[in-house]
This record gives C-alpha cells, structure tokens and sequence, in this order.
C-alpha cells in the first residue's frame, strides 16, 4: 500500500480557448492520422492546418491554438517556453492539480521527464453528458509510437482510504490527445469520485514511468 | 505488474426485478438509516417494509424483493440457498461476470469468503443518464460497520496492457447498497472502458481483501 513521492508540483486550471474549434475539425485530423499509421509515420493532429513537411511536428500543447511547428527533438523547449508549461524529473512524482471546480473545457498540463524521456500528462474536465462533467487523465510520451511502447505509465489516486490506480502504454504525442481522451482509453472519473480523491479543490495526481518489457510475458487474467 | 489469482468463478448477470421500486424509495430508507448509525445500530435498508425486532436482517440480495429476515449470522445461508448465490473461497479470487451486453439495470452478485468473513461482490449496470450505461462495484461485508472497518478490498481489471485497481473499506451490509452504488463511491467503469477490459462480453475482476491496519499509519499524498 506504500507509494513512495519523490517530488510534488502544484499546477492551475487553464480553460482551452480553442475547445470548441478542436471538436469541430478532430475527426477529419484523426481519421488520416490512422491512415498513415500503417506507413509508420503519424502526420499532425491538431489545431491548426495541415503541415507539409513529414519532418516537422505542430504544436502539442491543447492549451492553444498555437501555429508553431518544429521537430519532434524541440517539442519540449517550445512547450517550456512558449506555453510555460512545468517540467517535473524523477521516478515517481506528484501533480497537483488546483481550481477543480474551474467549469468544463479546463485542461491541467505538466511534462515529466523520466528514463531519458519527456512525457506530457493532460488532466481534462470535460462535459461528455450535458451538465456532468468528467475528469480525464492521461499520459502521452513525447516521443514516437514506437518508442512509446516501450513505456507504462501509472496514475494514481490516494485519499480517505480510497486508492484508484490506472496503468496503460503511454500514447506518442504524435496521435491526437483529444482522441485518446474523448475515446475514453485514460483515467475516467466522474464528479463524485474526483470529490472524493479531492483536496480543498485540488487533486494529487500520483505519476510513475516504468520500461514495458514485464507486459509482454504478463499472462492476462 | 503480478497478479497471482487463486479461484475464478462465472456468473451469469440477473436483471434486478425490482429496479423501479428500488429507486422510488430507497431515499426514505436510506434516512433512516443514516440518524441510526449514530446509535451504532444500522436498520435494515432494503426492499420491503420496516423490520421491527433489530436484531433482525433483511434479505441483504439486491436481485429480488425477498420479504425474508433473519440474523446476521444466517445471512449467507440464506444468499446460497434461496436466490443461489455462489461463494468463493481464497485470498484473492476472479469473478468472471458473464453478458455484459444485458440491458441496465442488471446486477451480477458473488459472496467471497476471505479471513474469516464473507463479502458480498455487487456489480450493478445502470443508467445514471439515459442512454449510457455505466458500471458500478463494490463489495460488502457480511457483518457491521465495525467490523467492516477492519478490512481493505481490492477489484482489479487488467486486460489489453490496461490495469486498473480500485481499493477501498468495504461498507457493511446492514448499510444500503444501493446508496453506495448511487453515489459512485465505488469503482466506476463507462462504457468505453468496460469494453476495453472485457473478453468476449465477459469481464474478469481480480478480488482480494486485506487486513486495513495499514490504512492508520499510512500517510495519504
């Protein structure tokens, strides 16, 4: 029952400004994700146009309609310093994610850098029933498919003497973060459990970053 | 990553008869019962009319309106013999419920009997907003609150490089379990995930319980 904490880090609620536009062309962008999957290439997904150059990657924060686009060995840097966005290191560490009851779209957004990667986790709250919003959690590498694969990510809760724990292969940031959110394939918890889990409008989220390798000779139940 | 499972059982789910009824008034018991808990005696919270020796039990199975009652002890006599319930025995077990296509509400109901006690698995398909059917489970002990309180459970899915675990006190079963249900305090699957945790429209929960004296020293993130 003991989850060791290395390093903790308090983040706020931000609204995304380009929720509505995001729902409205995500299909369309995601549909030729897959296409091209088979070809071993991801092209963008996001919230702008199409990028011409297979080389280059757009902007991955869902924060903002950002035009920015640049290798995949810059994402990080553009991230920090045009989105501010918080880097955290370690093995396992804590986000905290303030302002819960900030109203739907609100993402929370911080990178953790881990194993010699860099991981970016999205917290969203989000109206999928009208008037019920739902927090959804997940962790994408910032990184391709490929080497995604190699990873587990594990998010957990611990409050009250409840313990809610997700683990899954961490998505590369190449595929489309609102379609692994609004798939459902993440941490999904409703108001009363986020309540719950909760802190005076603050959730601690804990993270860790493992090498996948046990998944392939795991026996599933 | 490990999970080493003892026993596993195949469960059929069961519409719940009384589903209407139920939900019409169950806020009443359910008030009841909480200004008793302050006396330290729980009063039945069930689906037929008040009981009025307190020693006495209602039939504690949600798939019927069973007018039985009797003493705690001879509850689970009861659950085997008259509605069939099975029990499992092993520190940590899988309940296989089978049909997870069946239309809500349904329940599927397994006893697990772990460190001297028995536990009541209830796992219930609802709709909390029409059109989306979301699963809901917990377990019970067989005994009073106090006793409960003694005890940590753990339900466990894990299929397809996903895990999740949720862990909690198991309420008792003199309390309602259908409010435990209704206000999420359990774990919580949507549809989405659901699937992607079933095999062939089954799905497999790991189970095990623990002793809880661990939650009193553990220090919470």
């Amino acid at each position: 029952m003991e989850s060791p904490i290395l390093t903790q880090w308090r983040e706020i609620g931000m609204p995304r400004a380009d929720a509505k536009a995001d729902h409205k062309y995500a299909p369309t962008r995601c549909a030729a994700a897959q296409a091209s999957t088979e070809q071993g290439i991801l092209p963008p997904c996001h919230h702008h146009e199409a990028v011409h150059d297979p080389q280059l990657v757009p902007c991955t924060c869902p924060l903002f309609s950002c035009p920015w686009e640049g290798h995949l060995e810059v994402v990080v840097s553009h991230l920090r310093q045009t989105h501010r966005i918080n880097i955290l290191q370690g093995a396992e560490i804590v986000f905290l994610a303030t302002d819960m009851h900030l109203p739907a779209p609100t993402d929370w957004i911080i990178m953790h850098s881990c194993l010699g990667h860099q991981f970016l986790l999205v917290l969203r709250k989000q109206e999928k029933y009208e008037g019920h919003p739902q927090f959804f959690a997940t962790m994408m590498l910032i990184g391709t498919p490929i080497q995604a694969n190699n990873f587990t990510y594990r998010l957990e809760l611990n409050r009250n003497q409840r313990r809610l724990k997700w683990e899954a292969t961490p998505r590369s940031i190449l595929e489309c973060v609102d379609s692994v959110l609004s798939d459902g394939d993440c941490l999904v918890l409703n108001t009363s459990l986020a309540q719950l889990f909760s802190d005076n409008g603050s959730l601690a989220i804990g993270i860790a970053i493992t090498t996948s390798k046990v998944h392939s000779s795991e026996a599933e139940m």
